[in-house]
């Protein structure tokens, strides 16, 4: 619908001195983006946005993204006026502790937020991952899908390289139901942004394949034709280069980098509502017929709210089965049973884990429709293609595997849009490329969003290609992260279980850890129960008399046997445990955990060929922790465990001297 | 100069077979790569390359930069041919155990590798920092620098983000002294770049305000037009768009990606030399012929060389000095006076530690030519600007300010090609965005490169920005990072020390962890020796008869010290520890670190505001670490404090509980 004058204006300064005020009673915050994005987020919402307040969760509705997340009062103030349960009193108690109105949004805190924003760049490739979502699920299932995502973007968003990374691929597929705005307002933190850029941000995107449009930000005429003609468009995502000015309206911070970060002060917020015929008081006024007008655009917008109900209605059963186990996260019962018919027929001979891993994940994907994903250009390795789907195309969406090209940060952050859409997304590069895309590992973990990274590669025993690629670190690292798992597999049964635990997680991601390498089989008497697996670590060698515990993960784990079995010939048995997963038996509870690791007062090893320090926890001070803490070296693996003291030999000799 | 045919084919193809061979007799690496880009790389090095093999460290030599890394085979044939001391028994130890010839390029390791590459983008950043490094001495220095960067990238380097943030900046600082050609040869891991990647890169490229060409990278008489046109180019850095066929020659694997990642096999090989007239033995061919055309090259550049001595000899004295100070990054003795002037300046009133370390700073900028870098658009946050310096600005480069822009990952990769061409950088940022340049801080770290991370904002305490702001897991996550050194001061006396500490680092990165929130002075018995402060760790406060050790960092030692007085009063003395840098602590020897922490039985507490998980190994299993181990929230400080248990207060009782 369009909004004739003056009720335009009223409603875009509703938005702006909401924000205003917000900020100024926090004493903190950014008024200047709001002040300068609600000529043009008015137009957004109200003329093309599909919302129904009350049912903030409506599948099929369209997605608003405030990439630009500092400027979290625009969208706080839009979700309020336009009917959202975010009361008057939150906007009130903006950044304060408990309040739904954090410094930056923050999805399932407020209702309508559709992702967490703030470190710049996140929110428009998750906005892409959110319209690949939609064209998915709408050549999956007839009717649904199909929403779009509408964005508002910063400079320091288009700056940073996720930007790049996913608009790109955004291009590549085509996706038309995109719309970012891009506000262009010339100012950064330091000052000017000509301090630092002078990108054709325009041109820019049309090498990516986008249909770019250029307007004054200001003028709802030009903001109106633009997002008619982005909406429009059949086959590229748009961009619309709006040249806005930050602190829009404020007589003295206007268009400087001092209406960016800080309230604008008492006698500025003064002088801008006099200067835009605004009352000074109450503070935190909506008009009546402001609310009226985004009440307006609600009622249209409920026959498409109806209709989703209607196309539901109409999917075949089978249809209707995979949508909900999609909307759900179903995890099908006899899951476990697949998955360990799966791990006995793979078990019994040398594999790597990324090998087994592929061979699981086929189990997972037949019987989980929401997995999809893919990798970073790296499928011969990884293994992560789902095996008799198609590849999303340009056009054609309705296949589960993604080629990212080499884009681990894009690939991670597309994947969180598309979490946040339903999915549990998969993504695969090599371990020591999750620095590239530990940004969106973060963001994944804080927000809740189940998403499975599948990293392979995982020590320095992948060999010839040398330091840069052997991580020593990155998997300690990634254990520091909160509500993320990290999950180190030893061989077919543990990747299965892996898989399971991993599928199961419907409120954070999970790190599966695979190696290049071929493991040996763990001996085992008999089957092993894989819940017991799931656990996260379990008793492999189990004497009695046993002298002391090793812990070991992954292809450690063969090291920690062949010294128990050395060592037992010796008379110095040894209780030897895997730990694909030490958090999650902490998260499965005290008794859980002392059932496998109790504190007897046993001596303990950690046997893990990378950094040691994160087992001090588990080993203490006078424990023995095995691992590598310098940087590798490119060379045969052979060679290598020879160096880095990671033979059978070599791991039985320090364990006999550390017992004495 | 200019080789003519056939001797120029039989360079090319001498370079292919030695890349071949390498490959092949390793069993492992990437043939096609160099086979692709044979035709360019031997006109880059014969036409306009300017080195001297027999002076790897010529100070103004140009620099040829290998951004795709697992081409390494190219560059080790390219050194070897040339005459660096890299002898053809290395090449035939290609990617074996302590050879000069590691899987990827490994900056100090071979003679004449300008960086280590292999992490795509890298180089392309590095490339740019080194071209940046040159206009910068040009401007300090008359006749010095102005050398220029030669570079092959790939379709991985352009994919990856940090390609965009490092050539947005190059285009925005006009680096005409630099030159990419990008290997486009359609060929991914995965298969066909179509995949996954449709973005016309010239004119993205274009859209940075490059000077881009279109080239057939076959045809010699295009690429010495197209080198010589963006020599010739005045304003703008140069990327040639080289259409390339991997693995060209090869009768069955070239153009496909079967000739990316392995050796071409026995047969392959015959076929590949048969089809080229290459002679099937010996391997490792070099004809003189060959040899004596790249030292007809090395002749060419003599003149130059001698040049740069007589270009040095016509400085002022007081430019000399400066310099040798920065060829050799030499500290003055004195440095450490001035620091500790400094801090008694500044110390005795709460201030922010990031307020503190801006302040000192200055000092060690006002003494040490070779710092030079900037933030990332935070500089009003992070207090990083070098005062009475200008900033770097297109077509004026002798400032020592750069504006990176909101490009983190760009900032800290274009800072490693400054640490590789002698500065030690500086490049800052909020802590929680380390997440965003990790990977250049794994690459400076490996590559043992002097780089300042100046991080502030370093926990909850940031306040209202909320979770996405604040580090939790950061710090721990970086102190895994072998080689790098993590510095958390708590005064000003301890922000002179880290700055001291950070500076005398030669072979490798610091990483600064300041706080956005005031803190109180630390109260000390007069002057503190700030020598014994760089130590990394040392004792506040020491009874004789304390009843645990305290070990606290940053902001997080007042309330170390506030609970030892209020539990010395209860009869439980503590003794407090300010641990700034517990891992210089043990680079200074087990004597002293049992100086400052004997093992001497008394139970241990750590206290820092983040991830409690690495101070396990100092606190033992039975110990306890207070800190935060969930997300943050966003709130004014002080509520944050209550919430977390970080009060004087709270932290008190649960030492009290702990002492029984």
């Amino acid at each position: 619908m369009e909004i004739a004058e003056p009720l335009r204006t009223e409603c875009v300064n509703t938005i702006k001195f909401l924000a205003v005020d917000g900020v100024e009673k926090a004493n903190s915050g950014h008024p200047g983006m709001p002040m300068g994005c609600a000529d043009l987020a008015v137009e957004i919402w109200t003329r093309h946005l599909r919302f129904v307040p009350t049912d903030p969760h409506w599948a099929d509705r369209d997605r608003f993204v405030l990439s630009a997340g500092h400027g979290s009062m625009l969208l706080y103030a839009l979700l309020h006026v336009a009917g959202y349960d975010l009361p008057l009193g939150e906007l009130q108690r903006f950044r304060q502790l408990g309040s739904k109105t954090p410094g930056h949004p923050e999805l399932h805190l407020t209702p309508g937020v559709e992702t967490t924003t703030g470190p710049l760049g996140q929110g428009i490739a998750n906005g892409i991952g959110m319209a690949l979502a939609s064209k998915h699920l709408a050549a999956r299932f007839p009717g649904h899908g199909n929403w779009r995502v509408f964005g508002i973007c910063s400079d320091g968003d288009l700056m940073e390289g996720v930007s790049h990374e996913a608009a790109s691929l955004a291009g590549h597929l085509g996706l038309d139901n995109l719309v970012f705005v891009y506000d262009d307002n010339h100012i950064s933190i330091d000052g000017e942004t000509e301090l630092a850029l002078s990108d054709d941000a325009a041109k820019r995107f049309e090498a990516y394949g986008w249909f770019v449009q250029r307007i004054d930000g200001h003028d709802p005429k030009q903001i109106r034709a633009a997002l008619d003609a982005a909406v429009a468009e059949p086959a590229r995502p748009s961009l619309i280069c709006a040249r806005t000015h930050i602190g829009k309206g404020s007589p003295n911070k206007q268009d400087s980098e001092k209406a960016h970060g800080s309230p604008l002060g008492k006698d500025e917020v003064a002088a801008t509502k006099k200067a835009l015929g605004w009352p000074l008081e109450p503070t935190f006024l909506v008009p009546d017929a402001v609310r009226a007008a985004f009440a307006e655009r609600v009622k249209e917008n409920l026959p498409a709210h109806a209709a989703s109900a209607q196309v539901h209605a109409a999917l075949t059963a089978e249809q209707r089965a995979e949508w909900d186990a999609i909307q759900n996260r179903t995890v099908p019962n006899d899951l476990i049973e697949k998955l360990a018919a799966a791990a006995k027929s793979l078990a019994g001979k040398p594999e790597a884990t990324r090998a087994l891993g592929g061979k699981v994940e086929q189990v997972v994907a037949a019987a989980c429709p929401f997995l999809i994903g893919g990798s970073a250009d790296l499928n011969p390795s990884t293994n992560t293609y789902i095996v008799g789907s198609p590849s999303v195309k340009r056009g054609e969406y309705g296949g589960r595997n993604i080629h990212y090209g080499v884009r681990e940060h894009g690939m991670s952050s597309i994947n969180n849009g598309l979490a946040a859409s339903g999915f549990t997304p998969l993504g695969s590069t090599f371990l020591v490329f999750a620095d590239y895309l530990r940004p969106a590992v973060r963001l994944a973990a804080l927000s809740e969003l189940p998403h499975v990274f599948v990293l392979t590669h995982d020590s320095i025993f992948l060999g010839e290609d040398g330091p840069t690629h052997q991580p020593i670190e990155t998997i300690a690292a990634l254990r520091l992260i909160p509500n993320l798992r990290v999950v180190r597999p030893a061989d077919a049964w543990e990747c299965a279980a892996a898989w399971g635990y991993a599928i199961g997680r419907k409120h954070g991601p999970t790190a599966l850890i695979l190696t290049r390498q071929k493991l040996p089989p763990i001996e085992r008497a008999g089957d092993p129960d894989l819940a017991t697996l799931m656990t996260g670590a379990y008793r492999v060698i189990d004497p009695p008399d046993a002298r002391a515990v090793v812990v070991a993960t992954g292809s450690e784990v063969q090291l920690a046997i062949a010294a128990a079995k050395a060592l037992a010939a010796e008379g110095k048995p040894l209780r030897v445990i895997s730990a694909p997963c030490l958090e999650a038996l902490e998260d499965a509870g005290a008794a859980a955990y002392d059932a496998v690791l109790p504190d007897d007062g046993l001596p303990r090893i950690s046997i893990e060929a990378g950094s040691t320090g994160g087992f001090r926890a588990l080993v203490g001070r006078k424990g023995l922790a095995i691992g590598v803490d310098t940087w590798g070296a490119s060379a045969p693996d052979k060679d290598l465990a020879v160096k880095y003291g990671l033979t059978p030999e070599a791991v039985t000799q320090r364990i006999r001297a550390f017992l004495g």
